[in-house]
């Protein structure tokens, strides 16, 4: 394992890609075309960024992003930099200036997104990675095999905490194992999170009391770090078993904070995501923002759903949950359980099954729960035969045969 | 003042403006085109976002961001949108999901991006804005007049705690205001964080006790929360009067981690700010992003400067600053120094003061004092003669006839 940081970026350029890759090596470490007193060549050999390999790949006549030097062609390539882990250490704010800082507004680029990160093995002593992850998520859920079939209290905000119990208990009876704030609901005045998680977890314990099966409900705790682990420290003392937080709400510093101290599954939310990816030349790849959250303590990622309600493809969701499968260091592969979430129903898990390979995941629906013709108890039951079926190799029509709720699902749900 | 929370937006899309932006008050809201149980009128009235106003603007053959509905035509407009306050409280992190959250992602747009943002008084109670902001940066800086001028280490990175120490002690002796860690320096283990402020406030105090002027030097403590705390006591009990933090890397809750605990002028590093800002119909105007960052406590913000380095046109950089210095609200108007940096050279000062109007800023150069022909000293004093004829009224040319510094900084830095 190399001691140097690495990370790998598409580039869009109207100059020499050599030269430009060179730019972004002397701006992001201890510059190279600026000469400064005292930046002598040991300096450079010990600090500077390398660049360790550069692909060009196709060109075109019109920039991706205006504003930088104007030229003919601008050219696009794969470039590999390397920075001497000496530089910051295995730290993860300082790593996101290092490899995340000014280059994107460099004038040599009318393109430059990250794409993937590699780091050195202190990495995984300084961060604990998630605490629960797949394992520790199946066993606080009571879910040995297939997914954690989940779902998203709706309408977003507008429930007080009785009416959002209320729900829970449907939902619980309904069979689900799994449920989650909205992103959009924290702590505000009308529906505070204490008063929230009280009520909710009346609903859950008694349910769990009742049948043996403790429902796994991630109450968005998203806020100050003193907040957060005031909230978290309530949400356990009451028996909840997970905790939600908003990443781009919070930032790296900001999770940490709760991270270094928290006792249950942090279900990590993805929301901004689109300002960070959706231009094609600018921004990140989520395979190399995900790792600075996995190894940060990320134990639930979001990476959208197949057809989902969203613009992205399906391509990109499956490379998404694919990377988070990737083990970032042998002995500490820092693995989270990837969330499926947003327009999902009955209709998409042989797909979703047949990319991923596994069941290990979170399958969250709204609507395609809530809306089912038989109701919540159907929708849940659905999806579950859903699953069954794409994990025993049938086709779902057939199995919907003798699955009276799968085939109500199909039916209602086809596109 | 009401009690909305307000945002801006500049949208594109295939589909009718007005639907568009009923999509996007539903998404952030209570939910608008897919019912579900629960979703009221009574609800939708109290927790719902509300359009406010709509102003189409041009439209386009081809869209700007792919992935989303395909039409023929893409129509602009601007949008604002409008949510109780009631449904976060006065909360920074969780005004994040709400007014940037997953919205940039909805398939009916090809361009979103987050203008302005305006917050009821709720906000100017929750949190403390600058604490030192203009007057104190210049009671601590001892600059009553004219602009801090300053500067950055450099080599960014590869100077050890002695060698920074031996740079700051000759840009001190150059009559320096102000220096800056560069943001690629932080703790590494080449220059850990303790012993570079140990070394450089030697300096700086032994400097002050014998002239009377103590530098403002920001350090850099960009790290986890508690990091940030114990790093800003130590600078702090050194005597230092800045440190520095990074925004992207720390996150919102991180930055108020540090800023509730801060008893020196927080020095805002944007570094990241091209991934967030760069393609032009998606992401964040410098005008919304940092009225977040004002509220929760920053009190010097970079806006980059003119005729610079990077990719960002001279309008642009003028309409962040001028931004900085637009009151959050009347009593509590939240206004942080304006920080002009890259490229920045005894040129550029005239327009700078033409278009802000005053010299209330740090200005900050670094090959525009080091590389001086004469020397840093000489480069101090051009930029300051720069401002000076600025600020009289006196075209740069006529002062250099009786300033020499000036004179030959005009000609050596002449594009």
């Amino acid at each position: 394992m190399s001691d140097r940081i690495e990370a790998d970026y598409l580039i869009e350029t109207p100059i020499d890609p050599a030269r430009a890759a060179a730019v972004m090596a002397g701006e992001q470490s201890a510059g190279t075309f600026v000469k400064v007193p005292g930046e002598t060549p040991e300096l450079q050999a010990r600090a500077g960024a390398q660049v360790v390999s550069l692909t060009p790949l196709d060109a075109t006549d019109s920039p991706s992003l205006r504003g930088g030097q104007q030229g003919t062609r601008y050219q696009r390539a794969k470039v590999t930099l390397s920075w001497p882990l000496d530089n910051i250490g295995p730290d993860l704010p300082n790593l996101m200036a290092t490899v995340a800082g000014n280059l994107f507004e460099l004038a040599q680029f009318s393109g430059l997104r990250l794409l993937d990160l590699r780091l050195p093995r202190a990495f995984a002593e300084a961060y604990s990675g998630p605490k629960f992850g797949i394992t520790g998520t199946r066993k606080l859920a009571g879910v040995a095999d297939g997914p954690l079939i989940g779902t998203i209290i709706k309408p977003s905000v507008g429930l007080d905490p009785q009416d959002t119990a209320k729900l829970v208990g449907t939902l619980a009876e309904a069979g689900i194992d799994f449920i989650k704030d909205d992103e959009l609901q924290a702590n505000g005045p009308a529906c505070p999170f204490e008063e929230r998680v009280s009520a909710v977890m009346d609903v859950i314990n008694a349910h769990a009391d009742r049948t043996g099966k403790k429902v796994m409900y991630a109450f968005n705790l998203t806020g100050e770090v003193d907040e957060m682990r005031a909230r978290h420290d309530f949400a356990l003392s009451k028996g909840a078993t997970c905790v939600m937080v908003s990443l781009n709400s919070v930032g790296v510093a900001g999770f940490l904070g709760l991270s270094r101290h928290s006792a249950l599954p942090l279900h990590a939310h993805r929301n901004g995501w689109g300002y960070l990816s959706r231009a094609e030349l600018l921004g990140w790849d989520y395979a190399a923002w995900s790792k600075i959250w996995r190894l940060a303590g990320a134990d639930h990622m979001h990476v959208n759903g197949l057809q989902n309600k969203f613009s992205e493809s399906d391509a990109s969701v499956i490379a998404s949950a694919k990377s988070l499968l990737t083990p970032l260091f042998g002995d500490a592969p820092c693995i989270p359980m990837p969330v499926f979430s947003s327009g999902q129903s009955a209709l998409q898990p042989p797909e979703t099954y047949r990319h991923l390979g596994h069941a290990d995941c979170i399958y969250a629906a709204g609507g395609g729960i809530m809306a089912h013709p038989d109701g919540p108890r159907a929708g849940v039951a659905a999806l579950r035969q859903s699953w069954q079926a794409a994990m025993a190799g049938i086709p779902a029509a057939d199995y919907a045969k003798s699955h009276p709720e799968l085939a109500r699902a199909l039916k209602a749900y086809a596109k």
